[in-house]
């Protein structure tokens, strides 16, 4: 079966391909796991196969990431959107809880700084803004969310300058979405680009959060002790749907329903309560065993590289530089045009092209699928191709991608 | 594998153990879906092959519960007791909805009727509880969550009989689970039971809402048009952990911020509205693709059995009707000790009992492990021993568990 997947080159934006060792065993183990004669799916959270299994991955992704002790490691429930609403629910019931001598009548609402740079950073804001209504019409909301800076205004295409940010001094949080899977559109890590992304800007108490769901394990993070909460879905780089992993300064898990007593916070499902998570290992009830099961063989395969992370970094960098250089050549023909106009803020990740001419993007498509691309379809709110070249997309089907790219053009 | 499989009997209470022909397909499709030389796991969630899949299981479920037009079915993340906060948030938002021309100050909060039967009702009680304190000290509460019947008193070995029952005359709605698998506690289907569910007691406008995680499929569920919701969470009789199955009278299905915007209502998380979930046909966000998958893969094979779900109530009934008679002529010799007093509560998915005698407990799981009898543990916070034998367990391993039970006591 790896054979057939070879004559196949699957660029998903998400559910994203996985290694094909990775797979094997997995398929395996889903009959008969590690020698016990019950499949993976079959056996308890409980029991002391998977307590090995989550332990490990929480290990590997903290010698991975070099996450201090001071962070607790959790794997939830669900996506990526669920965090939008987590976040919210247990960064204000850890800020209430600070000003826990404080009444209802004095506690002022405090302010949520987002930064928007595309669908999803956008689709955070909107959330915030839902939980964070007052809850009796009259009311106090129960914070301000508001946007610290926006590349709307170019239609996702960049990056905010550090200059454009307007951080509120005292925000319960500030959030930024590192990479848009949608659009593009990523932070660069060098701090002396001009779209980086203005950690020294952000006032120094206030708790930083990012949305790491599609560039998580494909370089380092910098500043990783800078920000509050790190959070990821599985479906990019780390394994199947199902699951997002959590790192979370340890001061933000609080019990939700006592900061809810106080006033002026939104009550948190309790599946949703960060320390009740952390209390319980992340498994407070049943968690979603098998995709946390790859996730943790994906963790185990990248932490035996000999370099950690720094090698997966240079494998996407090449990735990004061949593809990128391809299309600007083709650019400059006519050919296609790419999406994110600042070369700073293009993503390692999800590259977003479009095919100039009347009906050559389908002929692209078409083209594309006969030669075993597949999955290049943009997402269906913004159209055009997109080319995900996540950790499992190597080096030679990004370079096959490329000189069907170059043929296109000629 | 398989082979290897034949050995053990897997008596797992959740997650439990899956169909070895299903978990074969699902092995196969993990490297190459259907012949796309991409795995299961590594499709869009979009794209015309899982759009497939989960149109399928929805069928399949439709014709085997005969869901009639007027109920969505909706595939969520994460595990039943999500399912605990989602009730409760869009019960009481369809509720305000009825009464948007009622101000805030005139709104009464509901009664929420609780029967609580074992710790799983128990704790979605205390989740009510949790979310419909009041939002602001001093303010009205969003609800009031009451016990309607409890069989707490006997600590959960029984059920309430039809006379304790004390529903409110104008409740949110009334809850109850069907099979509570830590106690090994079911409502008999047959309604002449004095301890049935008393379905003709509850105000017949009154919506009720049952958690059917741990016997959903196991057999038809009597009355279901008189449910407004059914949940449960895939990882007993239906697949692998990290989905749940939820199906929802239409006219819950209402947007929750306007209903917050109201006031006196807990405002929802976004992927926790049953009206995003059902207007995107359960893809508001990334979904868990593989838990599903292998849903619709046992859907598929209990839609294809010649009596459907009969079929399996009948081998469900033959198997729970060998195991407590051999417990009860174990009990009768003093060997046993059937933990549910009375036998029209016994569940016929989870088995609890307690072996008699000093250090005989050990030596009953010690002796079972040798012979291939897998996760007979009881649930850490009862004790003693829990058989479940979900649909995936075969007639013949309940049989060679007997035969064990048989003669550990002579």
């Amino acid at each position: 079966m790896a054979q057939e997947r070879q004559n196949v080159h699957n660029f998903a934006a998400g559910p994203s391909p996985l290694p094909t060792d990775v797979l094997e065993i997995a398929a395996a183990s889903l009959l008969n796991h590690d020698g016990t004669g019950m499949g993976i799916c079959e056996l308890s959270h409980r029991g002391k196969e998977f307590k090995q299994i989550i332990e490990g991955a929480e290990q590997n992704l903290r010698n991975l990431l070099e996450i201090p002790d001071n962070y607790a490691v959790l794997f939830s429930q669900g996506g990526g959107t669920g965090q939008f609403s987590s976040v919210v629910l247990n960064v204000l019931a850890a800020r209430r809880l600070q000003h826990a001598n404080t009444s209802y009548d004095d506690y002022k609402p405090p302010k949520i700084d987002y930064v928007v740079t595309g669908s999803w950073s956008s689709k955070a804001y909107a959330e915030a803004q839902r939980l964070c209504a007052p809850p009796i019409p009259g009311a106090k909301p129960s914070a301000e969310p508001r946007i610290a800076a926006t590349s709307k205004p170019s239609k996702y295409t960049g990056l905010p300058k550090h200059d454009e940010y307007e951080f509120s001094e005292d925000a319960a949080f500030v959030y930024y979405c590192e990479n848009e899977t949608i659009n593009g559109i990523q932070f660069p890590h060098d701090s002396t680009s001009p779209v980086s992304f203005p950690f020294d800007k952000v006032p120094k108490d206030v708790p930083i959060v990012a949305d790491y769901s599609s560039s998580f394990l494909s370089r380092p993070i910098p500043h990783l002790e800078r920000h509050a909460i790190i959070y990821a879905g599985a479906q990019k780089n780390l394994g199947p749907s199902g699951t997002t992993v959590i790192v979370v300064r340890k001061d933000l898990l609080v019990d939700t329903s006592e900061a809810f007593a106080l006033g002026n916070v939104p009550p948190t499902p309790i599946t949703m309560e960060y320390k009740v998570l952390a209390d319980n290992s992340s498994l407070y009830n049943t968690p979603p065993t098998f995709p946390i099961y790859v996730c943790a063989l994906v963790l185990d395969k990248l932490n035996k590289a000999e370099k950690g992370l720094l090698s997966m970094e240079a494998t996407n960098r090449a990735k990004a530089d061949l593809l990128y250089s391809t299309l600007d050549e083709a650019e400059a023909k006519g050919v296609v045009r790419c999406v994110v106009r600042e070369k700073d803020a293009r993503s390692w990740m999800n590259v977003t092209f479009e095919i100039l001419g009347e009906g050559k993007e389908k002929a692209f498509l078409d083209g594309a699928e006969k030669q075993g691309f597949r999955q290049l379809k943009g997402h269906r709110s913004v159209g055009g191709i997109r080319a995900s070249i996540y950790n499992a997309v190597t080096y030679d089907s990004v370079k096959a991608l490329t000189d069907y790219i170059k043929a296109f053009g000629n």
